[in-house]
């Protein structure tokens, strides 16, 4: 977060479901300097009113209490594009700048809406709208605005990843994952939007008008349901070493005049990034001319990452209202120690000369140290006089182990010095 | 790229290596608006001097010829501590913003410098010091801005993944491993630095600060080598469905006040985003306590990603330079026409009520189209009346195939519609 000095601005937040709910959050927290909540606007406020939203928030059902409000920054997480279009377009003509989760009305009206806040001098930003707390638009914009990026692939869509990952993993079939996917919150009881298509259709118009530079209309993007796939699909991609999961890909031609587009199931390696993605994770690869193929995978949806993406732009548009434009200073001058003490599950292998009674020894010295087994591995066809085995360590501190080692290292059977490597999950 | 009308400003390079090549063509190719190149300092300028590059660049041997020049700002992108900390500092000093690719020097004097470009009112700008052409430092900096993270895991050295993989993938020894690193130009003559651990921990130390917004000293965070690592590890870890990689580690405890850092070899899931990165790959990992895990992966070395990341951030000083502190606008105006008419392999399944010919019939439609057949498969144990069989084709438009799959479609076998998936590497 922030330390900067500088004068605070003040928030508007328009809807208090759950991801307003958690961007006020982590404002409350505390750790966000430099802003504050003033208002919030939700209807039926009575109902949904919070006390452990400071009192000095004040609530309203009103949007011209919003518009008329000296608030610096409006933050829009009610979604849909009616009337939640026009709400946007009085903040940003009132002069304040827009953070907005809203994918459909970023799709659907971002280049005229981004017109007007440039007419107005205002910001709009929208990094929650695509893949949630993944800054993926930001690093698409600024982190490589030094390349030519030609191709964006993603898997965009939760309910479709929650879907098609239950028919792989559980050998259900689509309607069956559906109702499970319903069940458990990650499909609304009309999937059409999710499964169809519509919904990875928009973000894939965001990015590629924010990567690729070239805005599209979401409804000349193709799509594909997800409905056709049977279980069956799930064995023979197998077979060929892949499963399926709804993409969204776009690419411009060597002219950079043709706009390639399109959402549908789709095949991909088990064992890429794509093959285990499950849930609510999303991931977006762009290809660069210049800077070859760049990953970025993490929360597509849920509250926190939401919110983080929306306090992040928030973060970013007070720099240039404080005057403070680049970025902020990341380094304090103040120097922190460091320790090496990281407690993990660890890996052990020795390599002896073999003789009755070493595991016996080994096994009590981590036993003296509150270390616990987890395994013992010994593959067979080795030298006895060059054996090497392992154990594996359930969670210990480096420091504990290394005391362990040192006691056992004392031993004459050992050909070399054993090593400890930490497993990471 | 930018179409930025505002006023252009002009570029001292410091470096005509590899990287500086780099950014030297991609400012040539013209795509990159409202920026010029105006002098290029290296050693023995006359051995350097290419005829590629325009001729209204001036070369020089002198760091008085940039300092003294009216450069807005300076790349360096020489490396090393001695003597590129004094020409930075002077470039600062006299007013110039600069973007490096060096870890060492920020690693070391980050603190130092950015107070420096602070009290002169311009910037430093790092992007490229850490994992080459993958934008993570802005994506911590900016992106999560509004997380607090606590916890951050990286490959980061290539020499180390390059070792590593062929260790894995061949049996090599770790001798014969470097050797052919080193043949292959992935480690130095003196490879100390790379797979000791050094390097990763400079880079850490980058990511400490400007993530974790802990700055650590270099020499306090604890290196372990790969150098003890056999090809029996792999073995052993392979039983464990792991592999080992050189893994950078960063963590903050609960209070926030201590960082747990390190760098060393580990085990890591073969089947993770981890353990899938080789060569020149790098892969950095983060956790926050809003947004959950989020991962950045792509080139983390050579000309192009590292300039890719340089060139970034002179077009995002310039945006500050030319008072268009936010964002570029992303969407012109301009709407593109989409075709969805992607050319890939393909899955098509087929389920069918089964009758002799029905393969030939189906062949032959892909052979009136001018697809190709890349296999035909048949699971056993299935209802000969309701018989899914699938074919992989080779690349084909998916225009071509749906026109095969309409003529196909006529026949009165199907039990369902024929299924048509891209398959994506």
């Amino acid at each position: 977060m922030t330390n900067d000095p500088r004068p605070t601005i003040t928030l508007a937040l328009l809807g208090f479901g759950t991801v307003g709910q958690s961007v006020v959050r982590i404002l409350a927290i505390g750790d966000v300097a430099g802003v504050v909540l003033t208002h919030i606007f939700n209807r039926q406020v009575a109902r949904k009113r919070a006390d452990w939203v400071p009192s000095t928030v004040q609530w309203t059902e009103s949007i011209d209490d919003i518009v008329n409000s000296d608030a610096d920054i409006v933050i829009e997480v009610v979604g849909g594009v009616n009337p939640t279009a026009e709400w946007v377009r009085r903040a940003l003509e009132a002069g304040k700048s827009v953070v907005t989760a809203n994918k459909q009305l970023i799709a659907h009206q971002g280049s005229d809406l981004l017109a007007l806040a440039q007419s107005k001098g205002v910001e709009l930003r929208f990094e929650a709208s695509v893949a949630g707390g993944i800054p993926v638009l930001r690093a698409l914009q600024e982190g490589l605005s030094g390349d030519r990026l030609v191709e964006v692939r993603g898997i965009l869509n939760g309910t479709c990843a929650y879907i098609l990952s239950r028919m792989q993993k559980h050998g259900a079939s689509f309607a069956d994952a559906l109702r499970e996917a319903q069940q458990a919150g990650y499909a609304e009881a009309d999937p059409t939007e999710d499964v169809d298509g519509a919904d990875a259709a928009a973000k894939l118009a965001i990015i590629s008008a924010v990567g690729l530079r070239r805005p599209v209309k979401v409804r000349d993007i193709a799509t594909r349901s997800i409905r056709p796939i049977e279980t069956v699909d799930f064995e023979y991609a197998k077979e060929l070493g892949c499963t399926i999961r709804q993409i969204a890909r776009a690419s411009i031609d060597d002219g950079g005049d043709r706009v390639f587009a399109a959402v549908r199931p789709a095949l991909v390696q088990l064992a890429s990034a794509f093959g285990q993605i499950e849930g609510s994770q999303n991931i977006v690869s762009v290809r660069g001319v210049h800077g070859g193929e760049t990953t970025f995978s993490g929360s597509g949806a849920g509250g926190g990452p939401t919110a983080v993406a929306v306090v992040s732009d928030v973060l970013s548009i007070r720099r240039t209202l404080v005057g403070a434009p680049g970025l902020a200073t990341p380094m304090a001058r103040q120097i922190y120690p460091v320790s090496s003490d990281f407690v993990a599950p660890h890996y052990v292998r020795f390599i002896v000369n073999d003789k009755p009674g070493i595991l016996a020894q080994v096994t009590s010295a981590y036993s003296k140290f509150g270390i616990n087994i987890d395994g013992v591995l010994q593959l067979p066809r080795f030298r006895k006089d060059r054996l090497p085995f392992v154990t594996t360590l359930e969670e210990c501190a480096e420091s504990m182990l290394d005391k362990a080692l040192a006691e056992v290292a004392r031993s004459d059977y050992h050909v070399q010095p054993p090593l400890a490597l930490p497993i990471f999950a």
